[in-house]
């Protein structure tokens, strides 16, 4: 079992990255902060801090917002935590120790807190476990204090965080006098995994693993708790999943049968994250098997190229099978977060290229997509393509044009604030033996691993260089096992300038050396411009191409190649890439030869249009909507 | 202007047409009173006709279905008194007496007859026209009564219609006392028409006009019928249509300031039927020009290829210029209806080729495709793309892969009936000088027309053959206008097998003469089969060719050329048709060269896939679906 290094070991002093988290240490951060205090003109009322004012008995009034409200808290904590562990700020830290005070306050004699059925009537809780959403309150409460414990070492949020718990155990379980149920949203899983990472208290983990195990057991608990509610309508969910019931829940069947991806894209990588957690924590295989099946089934068959997943609006949900729709799909940025966080759990088990590919992929896209160059405006749904008109014109679509300042239903930004001020986890991990290097992210590192201390730093220049320059600051024997991404079809290692023979398996190039301090390790991965094709299972792509270099997907924007893209195509299988320090927060852009199709016929006709050479500039994906409305694409037809 | 020859004057012999019109009478017109009258085991019942007795007082018990329920009704006596126009049919008469003496039973003493607000509690009535569809209902029914007295000559039912429009003009209209609504639901505007036509009454074709002059006027009337109503929600409309409140209804601005199609596609084409009628009968050019200015709108830049209208599920509407995807699309059968209703009605003022290449386009295409060949089955949505996983799979669709037996909103059912049973009404038009032939579908015609007893029979073969021959039964001396089809690159016209030279004047050919009995006028239309490609405006069909030949839309199926038609591509520019009289009940099928990718890779690679050679196969579109649920695609790749 390989474990990531603690944040506060990881100095990341990545070109690319740090200004994207210092935008979220200095601009979102504080913003958000006045937003769940509802002191941002313009912005709806997030209602989330008064709620938990009401809740403490501290205001009068009538909560307000989702159910979920309170993880708007909690995900903000989580996500300062992780700043904090490498950044301390005493201000703001005092502000998170006041947020949590208030929260005490709020917390029930048995330990529940839940603002929505505190101030709206605790005798209604726990009686709607498939919609309300408490569980999942809770384990977003569960990582907050876990995250915040480890970078401040204060308890006293872990110690809400385990009554919290305790009070769980004591209403859920396997004993007859126990309710049976399971969250509806997945969450607290993955949150009591940290718990009992954190505390070392068993129950917290037999607690987790007891709701995966009867999850989607029958009779179905769900049926029950709604015959109990007297419930007569029947669940949305059943109406736009009629040949399935409960597969948006992933609840159809038990977890350990379920194949493949199905239903809210979140949820569903929740479950699989939890799944890991709990598997190799509480010594079930089965769980992390089962987890395994239903990631492959994504990463092969369900994920957009961006590391996007979720096909459809409707439910938020996966489809099928090779339905990628590029236009009118959901690829909820929180989904390629949760898709890194169960491929970066499973890498943990059983290290194996793909996760950390998977990771990288979303990273450099998915995910990096859903918030603007500043920081200020996210994508919920980041498409593949985009015609504005019919964005804005066509009112099936849900999809938005452009970045918007904040939601409603704010799950996103903090997920990315968290994301992008946790990147640290996502970078190393290490056993008894081995130091992991999944993720290319130039940092310092000073830590204990591999049963020693390690120190050393590594520079790099990611996503547009592949060279990668580790120098090691202490001496240190241990077995350094160096991701080789899928997309370097060549590499070269060197040790102090001389050529290596690594190993390569399972996608890792292994190096077992006792490090002299002032060693120097090189890894060079070129990256060429690679014209990708789809499977041609997919309808939505045949005949067409996607640009990649190294990990960036490219796309094509109105912006720099003109309006109507559709009628673009790429003729070149030669592109040349090059870096541009003024574009877009600096990004190296592609260029090839295309054509551009002419003509004014009538809406139908035989006419022979005329095609004319158009050199094509493509940009990164991540980096598409930052220079006001237009067209994007991310497939071209090949000419 | 021009009018439509009388339909018992036609006898249509059209081997094409022929089976479909015996299928609607023998199978469509007795099913479709089973259902009516709630006898269809395994269909949802109707309770149409049960309405009416309660209404009548006849039957105890609430008021079930669609507000507009009536006009199932109404749409089955039309259809059948098209039938019994030619086809006499004393049991099915006395049928359709019964079930008018029932509708009189239930017409209130002011003439008010709409069982909705009779039964439901009629000091309701006239308080939502936005949305109750009242108006609607008595369209209906005035058409209905026309077309009833017309084919029998029997008032009873037009008294009834009559007392039914005079209540209207009891309660609208311009003076003060009266109110100043209009229907959310165009369609009275037809009806009153018809009204006027047969009886001669002038305040009828008055209110019709009224009702089209104080729509979409400020202060808007469906604002101050919700504040009436003390409504506070928000209309769905407007909820859809944000940026455009009232678009749906048409209704945004008034009818003569509209210069596109918008909204709910049935009600647009209703509301331009109405205006040609009400502009011409009324003398009012201006809703004449209104009407062509959006029709024009909707052939160059809003209709599919089959002639299907309506390009978004959402309101069942228009979206935008352009917008024309294939898969998601609504294209109802109604829809394609309503636009060749609009074509003839625009074509009988100012005669000219588009209006009866428009009426061919959706006859022989997005008409046709609604009803399956055994005429038992409907498609309320004509796709001009199915991946039937995706149509199942994803909950965003709303497209059925197969047709039904019957729907809960049965409007298109009987709007396919009346159509087929009245296609008289689209093949041939007068004026005191001129015949025009509109439509070459098989008939024998004896009528009086340009001020002389005409008497012909046309044979013709279409849409296989262009040969149209038309033998003069009786000397007759008049200007004879045949449409030369939009797809006839050349044409050669006979008379007496000697080449006349006629003139092309606004696609149709005249030859002034005076016929002898005996004399034989040939024309002849060269079918080709056509790649047709679409403007480059539309982003859906960039590569992308659709067959045509004649009038006939051809697509790919499944069946015929194996799964994942996107494999597909066009690689010939030439091509065989071939007739199959034992396929898909006479068929001719288009066979050439194409393409198949092939090739197994990832999900997403870097393969060079293998192209194989592959016959491909076309068949009609509009008989698509007929052999077993499988792939469908109009628009294929061109290699």
């Amino acid at each position: 079992m390989y474990r990531s290094l603690p944040l506060k070991d990881i100095q990341i002093t990545d070109p690319f990255f740090t200004a994207r988290i210092e935008t979220a240490r200095k601009v979102t951060i504080p913003y958000m902060w006045e937003t769940l205090n509802d002191r941002v003109p313009g912005v709806a009322p997030s209602h989330c801090i008064e709620n938990f004012r009401i809740a403490a008995g501290l205001q009068e009034g009538e909560f307000h917002g989702f159910w979920f409200q309170d993880t708007d808290l909690w995900k903000w904590i989580e996500g300062v935590a992780y700043s904090l562990a490498t950044h301390p700020d005493a201000d703001l830290e005092k502000t998170v120790d006041e947020a949590i005070d208030l929260a005490g306050k709020a917390q029930q004699e048995d330990g529940y807190l839940d603002t929505y059925y505190i101030v709206k009537g605790i005798d209604k809780r726990f009686t709607n476990l498939r919609d309300h959403h408490e569980m999942y309150v809770a384990g977003h409460m569960f990582e907050a204090a876990a995250a915040y414990y480890e970078a401040t070492g204060k308890r006293k949020l872990l110690d809400m965080a385990c009554r919290v718990a305790d009070c769980f155990d004591a209403n859920f379980g396997p004993e007859e006098e126990k309710l049976h149920g399971y969250p509806g949203h997945e969450e607290i899983e993955v949150g009591l995994a940290k718990l009992y990472r954190v505390t070392g208290e068993e129950k917290y983990i037999r607690l987790a693993k007891y709701f995966l195990d009867v999850r989607g057991q029958q009779p179905h608990y769900y049926d029950q708790e709604a015959a109990k509610r007297g419930e007569t309508q029947i669940a949305w969910s059943h109406l736009r999943y009629p040949q399935k019931p409960y597969t948006y829940y992933q609840a159809h069947v038990p977890v350990r049968e379920q194949k493949e991806a199905n239903g809210h894209a979140v949820r569903q990588l929740y479950l699989l994250s939890g799944m890991a957690d709990v598997g190799s924590m509480a010594g079930d295989s089965t769980l992390v098997e089962a987890a395994d099946t239903v990631f492959d089934n994504i990463i092969h068959k369900q994920m957009y190229i961006t590391g996007g997943v979720g096909s459809t609006h409707e439910g938020e949900a996966f489809s099928f099978d090779y339905d990628l729709p590029p236009e009118r799909c959901y690829t909820e940025t929180c989904a390629s977060i949760a898709l890194a966080m169960t491929a970066s759990r499973l890498n943990r088990i059983a290290p194996n290229g793909r996760y950390g590919d998977t990771v990288e992929r979303t990273l450099y896209n998915g995910i990096l997509s859903g918030v603007s160059l500043d920081g200020t405006k996210y994508f919920y749904i980041n498409p593949l393509e985009v015609w504005p008109d019919r964005c804005v014109r066509r009112q099936d679509m849900h999809v938005d044009p452009e970045r918007m300042g904040w939601f409603g239903c704010a799950c996103c930004p903090p997920n990315v604030l968290r994301t992008l001020t946790g990147l640290g986890n996502y970078i190393y991990a290490a056993d008894e033996e081995s130091l992991l290097v999944d993720q290319y992210i130039a940092s310092k590192v000073d830590t204990e691993a591999a049963g020693q201390k390690i120190a050393f730093t590594m520079e790099a220049n990611f996503p547009w260089d592949g060279k990668v320059r580790m120098t090691m600051n202490s001496a240190a024997s241990f077995r350094l096992m160096l991701r080789k991404p899928w997309w370097a079809k060549t590499w070269s290692l060197t040790l102090n300038g001389e050529l290596v023979e690594a190993s390569l398996a399972n996608g890792y190039l292994t190096l077992e050396s006792a490090f002299a301090a002032g060693d120097v390790i090189e890894l060079d991965l070129p990256m060429e411009v690679r014209f990708m094709n789809a499977t041609l299972r997919s309808p939505n792509y045949v005949g067409k191409t996607a640009l990649m270099r190294g990990p960036v997907v490219y796309c094509l924007e109105e912006k720099d190649n003109g309006g109507e893209l559709w009628n673009l195509s790429v003729k070149a299988v030669e592109a040349e890439a090059s870096h541009r320090e003024d574009l877009l927060g600096g990004v190296t852009t592609i260029t090839c030869q295309g054509l551009r199709q002419e003509g004014e016929g009538d809406l139908y006709n035989e006419d022979a249009y005329a095609e004319k050479a158009q050199q094509l500039t493509f940009v990164p994906y991540y980096a598409w909507g930052n220079r006001g409305r237009g067209e994007m694409a991310v497939w071209v037809r090949k000419a």
